[in-house]
């Protein structure tokens, strides 16, 4: 928490004192709903409707605006939206405004400042929306995700493979100088969808409407990644997916939300999905469906699944039985990682992922030849268990010989993606062994060198693609779009200029 | 059909007399419509909305839940749905529910089972649909597409081309062994849009929520491939493109639905239609189409083309002119097939192109340089027949003068595409001849060397890129994504490629 | 205007008379809205209903189709679409039809010809269309993209990168030869989006279904460029984005009309846009939205950004504040050109580029170094004004410490950008003087050649993607999708290729 009391210039003190006003001892009715508003979410609306009026307008639109905790209570369980078990006094009986979130747990939240007499911060956190969302919370706590800042940044390998592509090369003397990634840079691009660190560094004063007026200076901001470090210490951003100031649910329902991370050639989960016979259904039919429904239920609010129905959603079918419980631990319903870091292997067992170290010591899920550290990596029993829970969505449209030979048929995609990779492998540990890269052996970066970038594509993007395709049935993007084609492509492309090198090397030796 | 009459178990039997009790003798009222509902989709219905509730809630949004053929003759000819002359009177005067199309035609059926005393197979085919539209399925045997299973699988060069694309790779001693795609491989990747064969390898006993049940066991199968190989002996899948179990009119006629199989690099038809003019309007405005509507009136029910107008759709004016008939046999409408195999040719024959032998004896349509395999290619009266076909649907919206400035570049760029392709494979032919890769001569794979690969891309990607963007005014997928830069750049790379081999060559020999 | 009076033939003649019959003398209710539509459109709308029935019901779907410019100028002038300050007298009191567009300002236009006694010309220009939008057609003369056909025609350097793009090439004797691009060729390919030169080559007399008529033969024809040089000398194609023959506002605003030339790799603006959070906005929840009105206000209207909010449309709050005044000059929104020729530089002063030349000479906006070729660029005064008029547009839904923190991390970006583009360069100058390839020096083409190319792809394709990705915030853009993956391994793979040259060439050295 700022404790600075700096005193706000005169213009500013009395723009205040006008905005607030009449307003401070009683709740007024919501400009939206006329349920009640508060009269502190009242004072900044009075000047945030013209400061930002986007942002008013984008939270008139939501339901935040609409209801009170208290009136989402009366709904049955089976179709309340909040899961705390009683609202907190302070906050049931008037909608969820500005206030609301933005003056919340003033004493945890670091970035608190003093803002024309209130305690507000810029930056709402997991652990603000827990107020009245702490089932969530508490799931996605669970989640890989919450953890997207810590996994790559405290990994090093991670790291360097982050320096030796967001980082400066410059060229002199017929010499590449390999720069580390600067904080910016990081933030612009890997950490866009990680989330950064956000730390209050002092105060800064500013010129605005209503006079002079102090704020916070942070680092990293903007950011909305799924693993922001947040001014109170919590992790996550809720509005990565449930977008501000509107927070809509249909809006995280449908792919575009998970498309804003999950659509390059790294992990091409959407692409994919827009290829399937579920995405086509989705596109073509979707805008006759109900993403609002509370229950969410199969065949009469949608027909074909979203990203959201598969991985977090509560599913139930028209006769009230339950295909799904919710969860925002989205790995909870995956027996597998796909996304291969080399190789695709069982879904870690931490969603920390620091800790894990494979038999090499090296901070990877498997060893470069591709067995599991499976000391840090769920067991069959956990594996049988989650890959159930998916399977009772998909019977509710396949028939069991359907869904048994879809699996298989990833199962065996799987493997040979990942026996794929271990023949990239190969040739590049031959390529190091014979001297023409510099790897492990020379401390030298795993990724930084041209023959070392041909195998990162092999995994990260063609393996990757070919397997998602496989799993979201998008085989489009298994064959010809990033797929098996460019897998046998590479292996043959990285041989080319290995066998190239041999020979050069074995004539130079010629006398 | 299988035959083996298995006792089932207890559990099963009881739950089958439960399920269809009382209903064995009358048709009821659709759950949907009022229209009546066979006695036998009735029993189906009554486990399966608790079984499979996405399907009987998908069947019920659709058309085939409330209408009885009987109704649909009712419209004049130029508004139905179906072609048939006189409907089944098994089935005329029920709408089609789950035993209409899942117990017809049990004898030809060999994946007919017994399932609670029905005999109902898992496969519906194109030869079950013609029970009601026998005119686009025998339209649809006459389309290349019904045929895409055997022209892939019976033609020895596509299928090295594939084993080299799905086959596993391995490495060792400095050398890669290529092994054979094998059958789930090959499932997962081009048989999923080609259609893979479809056979029954005798039953299973599984446990279900009514007790042990017997179900068959099914190769190839999930599987909706246009071209599939059906256990009665059909080809096709009508599926597809009308996608179950609502058959939705609508879906197919979205560009959605093509782009399952046309999107990749190999034929972007749905990424260059998306860029084009014609993709734009339907993305901006066609939400405010209708999509339902039989007859398809161009100016009313749509303002700019989907994919289905030009190359399926029955397309009349407010007045009553039919610009264009149904068919099924798209081929009708293309007096070209841009899709180069190597190079671009006029459209085959018969759908069934394992047939065609070019000079050279390789079942290919043109010859390694280019010339047509004209004998199996239709002649310039036929293609001319087409183009004017496909003319007068341009026609309802550009001026002649437009059209014909149209065609004439699309034909300059056909030339020009498949000129660089001869380029390409004229510097190929240089490496194997020179023996730097092994082709033809030393009876190997065409598609399994580095250098080989990066002449596949030149046709298969950047020619066929070039030509549908040209075809369909995607400009941007005829310049930098995937279209003249890419031709250009890829003979650089391979002649690159030659002249350093060429070059070291000399120098080995060097004394 | 084409003077030749040719006579007719008879069908034509008397397929005339019968068209405009009685119609000659007054003006009659227009088909859709009851709004007067004037005896010339009635008479073309009698024969093109049922000749190019597609038109005919597309403009039927138009706004022009039912308000008279009369009434369009009874709206108070904060919601008018016409800018005129008053309407011509001859159009003002009917609808805006066929012949209001087509038969303006005959004397102007080259392609004005003799139809049934008409004259009409085919191409409608900013010209025409001036008459209602004089304010829009003026910006957008000053627009860079109305000088598009020249500044890449009339650009030595640029036409040199089209001609190696679009040219032909050939091998005989393990030697490439390289034909310029034909203007056919280029029309399909750079020109589509560019513009064309349309020209009048004469009249052509065709078989109509009302007999024999005469028609302008049109060099360049069909194309709807924005740079588009029209047959009365004016410049650019407001179908470009208004298409025709609804010229929907609507369409217009929605991103998916600045995709049909911002999609590719040089600039895929649309593709960052549709993973940024604006465009799974739009995406999620712009169905919702009303892309008609006028004036267009943010939070009511539409709650995130689509292209024409930040770049063109007037927006203005619920409270009547204007946040930015709609402009049809783009680039006065824009402080810096993104898109790298070869490096980001400030936007260039004049439209038409063809005036710069950098120090060494070149028609280039920067030394191949990067340097600012400064006199022919804004200045930093001009920079910062565009600036904060852009800023004044995300202030609406952002904090200012947001928008300083977004900005200053793409002017990071920016400049890292050009400094691996430098690096890139540098390694290909480097190959330039050892030989490896011909450039400046030897007055070859600079983007002919293997290398070459490579160095193309940083700048074109990788540079400009980053920076695209870091200004809409697309970040899946700036990292793996063509971003600085590919910047940081496209160095790697052209400095590998120049060092196994140069060591060839000291081993070839070696006695």
């Amino acid at each position: 928490m700022i404790t600075e009391n700096r005193i706000a210039g005169n213009r500013s003190f009395i723009a205040g004192v006008l905005c607030l006003g009449i307003l401070l001892f009683s709740s007024v009715a919501s400009p939206v709903s006329g349920a009640p508003l508060s009269e502190d979410s009242e004072a900044c609306l009075d000047c945030h409707v013209a400061v930002t009026p986007g942002i008013a307008a984008g939270w008139k639109k939501g339901r935040m605006a609409r209801v009170t905790p208290d009136a989402a209570m009366k709904k049955p369980p089976s179709e309340r939206r909040i899961s705390v078990k009683k609202p907190s006094e302070k906050t049931a009986k008037v909608v969820v405004g500005c206030a609301e979130c933005h003056t919340m747990n003033p004493e945890k939240h670091k970035d608190t400042f003093d803002h024309n007499g209130y305690s507000v911060h810029v930056v709402v956190t997991p652990g603000d929306c827990a107020q009245c969302h702490p089932v969530e919370v508490e799931q996605y706590g669970g989640n890989l995700m919450s953890h997207a800042y810590g996994n790559l940044q405290g990994n090093s390998l991670y790291r360097s493979l982050a320096d030796a592509t967001n980082g400066l090369q410059t060229f002199e003397d017929m010499k590449i100088t390999h720069a580390k990634s600067d904080p910016q840079m990081d933030a612009d691009a890997c950490l866009y969808c990680h989330g950064t660190k956000v730390q209050v560094k002092g105060l800064k004063t500013r010129d605005t409407p209503d006079g002079e007026m102090d704020f916070p200076v942070l680092t990293g901001w903007p950011n909305r990644g799924v693993g922001r470090i947040n001014p109170d210490g919590t992790k996550g951003s809720c509005t990565a997916c449930h977008t501000r100031h509107g927070f809509s649910m249909a809006m995280a329902r449908k792919p575009y939300t998970c498309s804003e991370c999950h659509k390059g050639p790294d992990v091409p989960a959407y692409k994919v999905y827009s290829v399937s016979k579920h995405g086509n259904v989705f596109a073509a039919l979707g805008s006759r469906w109900n993403y609002d429904a509370v229950p969410w239920i199969l065949g009469k609010d949608f027909t074909a699944p979203t990203c959201a129905v598969c991985h977090i959603s509560k599913v139930v079918t028209d006769e009230g039985d339950v295909l799904a419980e919710r969860t925002h631990r989205m790995s909870g319903r995956l027996p597998l990682r796909l996304f291969g870091l080399i190789y695709a292997h069982p879904s870690p067992i931490s969603p920390d992922t620091t800790v894990i170290r494979n038999a090499q010591g090296l901070p990877l899920p498997t060893e470069l030849t591709g067995a599991p550290a499976s000391k840090y990596l769920i067991d069959p029993k956990e594996q049988a268990k989650r890959q159930k829970t998916m399977e009772k969505i998909c019977l509710a449209c396949h028939g069991r010989e359907w869904v048994d030979g879809h699996f298989t048929r990833l199962n065996k995609t799987v493997q040979y993606a990942n026996d794929m990779t271990l023949t990239a492998t190969k040739i590049m540990l031959s390529a190091w062994e014979k001297g023409f890269a510099k790897g492990l052996a020379q401390k030298d970066s795993l990724f930084n060198e041209a023959i070392e970038k041909m195998w990162v594509e092999q995994w990260l993007f063609y393996a990757n693609t070919t397997r998602l395709a496989s799993a979201m049935t998008g085989a489009d993007y298994g064959v010809f779009a990033n797929g098996r084609w460019f897998m046998s492509k590479n292996i043959q492309d990285m041989l080319d200029w290995l066998k190239l090198r041999i020979k050069y090397e074995e004539m130079s030796k010629k006398p």
